[in-house]
């Protein structure tokens, strides 16, 4: 029976787009790690958070990461005890993911550590709990994709839909985080309630083209659906030369580009990991120009979810 | 050379619930039927419309049919003269796609006369001007897939962007048509121009799902993403009795039910030609309850678009 496991989460990008609340995908890297241990007495004690500056609490029931196993281990009846180490290996608050890489990580990890007592698809509403406390939502267009890899579509919350899009193999994400903060609640915030009736013709038409890109696939669709008209316009106020760091991803190659998440970070989708590396270099450009700093990761869609990096008896 | 034609054109379901504006669907019966004859002069000559009891005007440049063959001559700079017939066999402004049917047939007809110098996608315009004559408005929800057949995607129409999906073999239509009018402008009329954003996050979810549904196949996907949470509320105030209907075909084993185009024909999907049949008998039981008489029509989806009846030399 394995005592410790070492398990990484990738980062997400949610919205992707047109497709706000209800789509997301995972990327290869960055991502999140944590060292699951066995306890020789119940409950949970979080011994380490290294990457992260002290911003995130060490106490287990307000930690995204505690919270997932502490919910997961109540649902199973389970009085055994963990250890957790928490590797921050991205930015938070950046429109990354971050703390779904963190409780997604954790409960794929406390159930290798139990057996696996669940199935992959039973664990989401524990991460999802870990998303409640650190965004005051249960929100899952991060979780879902970083708990089954690839495009995730959530078709509705009430109750929870959640259905992988089969995703096409050559797809490369360019990610890049700006040295700026913007608050998932200004974010919130800035959107309005109403929208015109227009508008949403726009942008279903463009959802439904992306799903139908990425199944077909058909790249070319791919490119012409990814855009939104209606809440990048908006968001997209409080990124600094957002509109300059999308152009110079276009006209480097990319399929599209927009907000990850609820920004500040960006996305941008390409064909090759050339093409990838070349659109990051121009946007990292494109942002010292106006002197913000930025942090740019190239990697493939993340097709499986969490991955093991190690495991053993103690 | 072929001298005279006879082609028959499919009905279609437009907006198919939670994709207004940018969805629709062919089906394998009702259908119009159209005869073209090669004239020894240029131009067009309406002579015969049977089925619709003097509504259609016969004037060529103000027929659907008409206009269609006209804007495809005068685009291939042709001399050749037709005469037309037109078999309307379907109600007109009842929903069911009557003019985009039409138009198709006509324009597939006159390119098949003249040896095919144009390819299939290439009549869409052509057809679509036959729509503006018909509805004042250029949409393609209802020729696109008349012409292709199966479900098609409108993902925008500026461009004008159309997108065949992949559409499972095992769908059938129930289509009913209640006696009662509702015009196409009064349906528009009574929509709003702002919408709220939590309503439209709900209907992306839903087209997305829908579409991932049909190309999966997932047939319970498609069950759960056929709803309309903005549309549907408001128009079916038009059509008597519209809830009990529905609720009716839904117990009789629908997938999904929901108002065909702007109305006042309704349409389900079922997943055999059993329960089609079970779904519109409910229905129009369910209608004749209120006293309205309607046609019921149950068939397979039209996965092909127009059809060559016979043709032969004059």
């Amino acid at each position: 029976m394995k005592n410790q496991i070492r398990v990484y989460a990738p980062a997400t990008v949610a919205n992707v787009a047109c497709g706000f609340d209800i789509l997301g995908f995972a990327v290869a890297a960055p991502g999140d790690e944590v060292v699951l241990r066995k306890r020789n007495q119940p409950g949970i004690v979080i011994t380490k958070i290294t990457g992260e500056q002290g911003q995130l609490p060490i106490e287990p029931e307000k930690n995204t990461a505690g919270v997932s196993v502490l919910q997961l281990l109540q649902h199973l009846g389970e009085q055994q005890g963990f250890e957790i180490e928490l590797h921050k290996k991205m930015p938070l608050g950046s429109g990354l993911g971050s703390s779904a890489a963190s409780s997604v990580a954790s409960v794929f990890a406390a159930n290798e550590l139990l057996g696996n007592p669940l199935s992959r698809e039973a664990l989401l509403p524990f991460a999802l709990e870990g998303e409640r406390v650190a965004c005051g939502a249960a929100h899952a267009d991060n979780a879902a994709p970083a708990l089954y890899g690839g495009f995730v579509l959530i078709r509705s919350y009430d109750p929870l839909d959640v259905i992988r899009i089969p995703t096409p193999k050559t797809l490369h994400c360019t990610l890049i985080h700006p040295h700026i903060e913007v608050r998932t609640e200004d974010a919130r915030k800035i959107l309005k309630k109403e929208i015109l009736f227009k508008d949403a013709i726009v942008q279903w038409g463009n959802i439904a083209g992306l799903i139908a890109g990425l199944m077909l696939p058909d790249y070319e669709l791919i490119r012409r659906s990814l855009q939104d008209v209606i809440i990048e316009p908006v968001r997209s106020i409080l990124i600094p030369h957002f509109q300059e760091t999308k152009q110079a991803a276009l006209e480097s190659g990319a399929l599209g580009c927009s907000i990850s998440g609820s920004g500040p970070s960006m996305f941008a989708l390409s064909l090759s990991l050339r093409t990838a590396q070349k659109v990051g270099d121009a946007m990292q450009k494109c942002l010292e120009n106006i002197e913000i700093e930025s942090d740019v990761y190239i990697s493939k869609i993340n097709q499986e979810g969490p991955r093991i990096l190690a495991d053993g008896a103690a």
